[in-house]
């Protein structure tokens, strides 16, 4: 049993709306730089790589507003992989507010062809460290 | 039976990402321009109007790669109209390519109070154009 | 004499800050827009042209505030092309109102070596049509 | 004698362009986040605080490119405070390497008057710690 993936994001003032509170795209941001720092740990990010993460589906359920100034944690776990598929979790936080959680399922795909691959033996070991089955 | 609120959005060059394609947050954005639109022409998003539209959760199916340059178009149908929520269907096309599914559920706040507050009957007949219930 | 390239981008909500108005960052945004769109017409921005436009310097006078929501006209005048340099002359208006004037000094690089490269013949021709030496 | 502010902010994935590095627009994000945080510090972006920091003109001189991923480091000083206007100066790095440089003026303005009114003594000291006068 592994842990979530955690990272930290500044909010900037622009990531504000005239509704007074961070904008709601924002979370999808907040969502995709979580993702895209553990891609990158395990070269999936790389411009060489010759694989990449698509994203496949977005789920993403607003619990709470957020507002400027602060630090946003985003919290990243792999919940399963599939034979071509990966299930991610993931979970905003503000201070002590969960403000959003999020599931994604991803691809990996060849940079060449454009299609999606099968999720190879040694990326399932690099993964391994971020699997919780029952994050949410 | 009503027809989908129609709005386009013109691509950026910023939309873009290292991975040479419209950035998936950016689907996000192109929902919410039109949602907003929507919402800015039935008084829904005026300073003073004492409600606000507010999006609980946000459901993304990521067909297509998208490019720059070019125009986006943005459909949006109202689907179902709770008690106190509303659910939208929106489709992202670029030229004859169906890039994304989206299905939101929005509350309707009263401003004063930060609470979710009853979808009127006001509101339904202001919605109604926009009804498509097999919209998708 | 030329004329102005002109281009419009339609507000997003998302463009909006918790002040209410247009952020100021979004301005840079507009104005990239319109020197993209137009580096893309004469073939500046392929992805295998060889060729680049680089961003050396950027001076932005906000003259008036934008609100959402609302189209904004973006135009765009080469002032004068040096040795190695263009000098870029652009105004942003919504509606009546003037709300920013830009001048910027881009470069034409080598994607290969990343270095400055000479202004070609080729180039000055294709500028030609939007040259506006007092444009302001 | 003074300091300059320091903040930093960690690239988002979103902040890229098609060309591969971060986008020139996100230098303009990176120095409104930097005054906003300085300015929030000094409550002149209270929602309720009456008064609020107007961007008056931006310069911006781009040195380096910069990629994702990392953190970016924002100094921001005052260079000189006029009866209506402040002249601050701020650098962007990224590691080791100066990224951008830039200058902006900006003026205090009345929210409820939307005009710009004096910069008053109170507000003269709590800037004090901020100046350099030969930043650059």
């Amino acid at each position: 049993m592994g842990a979530p993936f955690v990272t930290t994001q500044l909010l900037r003032f622009c990531d504000t709306d005239a509704l007074g509170h961070v904008n709601n795209a924002v979370y999808a941001v907040m969502c995709e730089a979580g993702r895209a720092e553990l891609s990158q740990q395990i070269g999936l990010l790389a411009p060489d790589g010759g694989r990449a993460i698509v994203l496949v589906r977005l789920e993403l359920d607003f619990l709470r507003e957020m507002t400027w100034p602060g630090e946003v944690r985003i919290e990243t776990a792999i919940q399963r992989i599939g034979t071509k598929s990966l299930h991610v979790r993931q979970r905003i936080t503000k201070g002590d507010v969960l403000a959003a959680r999020a599931a994604t399922v991803l691809a990996v795909m060849d940079t060449a062809t454009r299609r999606a691959v099968p999720v190879d033996d040694a990326l399932r070991a690099e993964l391994a460290p971020w699997i919780v089955e029952d994050f949410a």
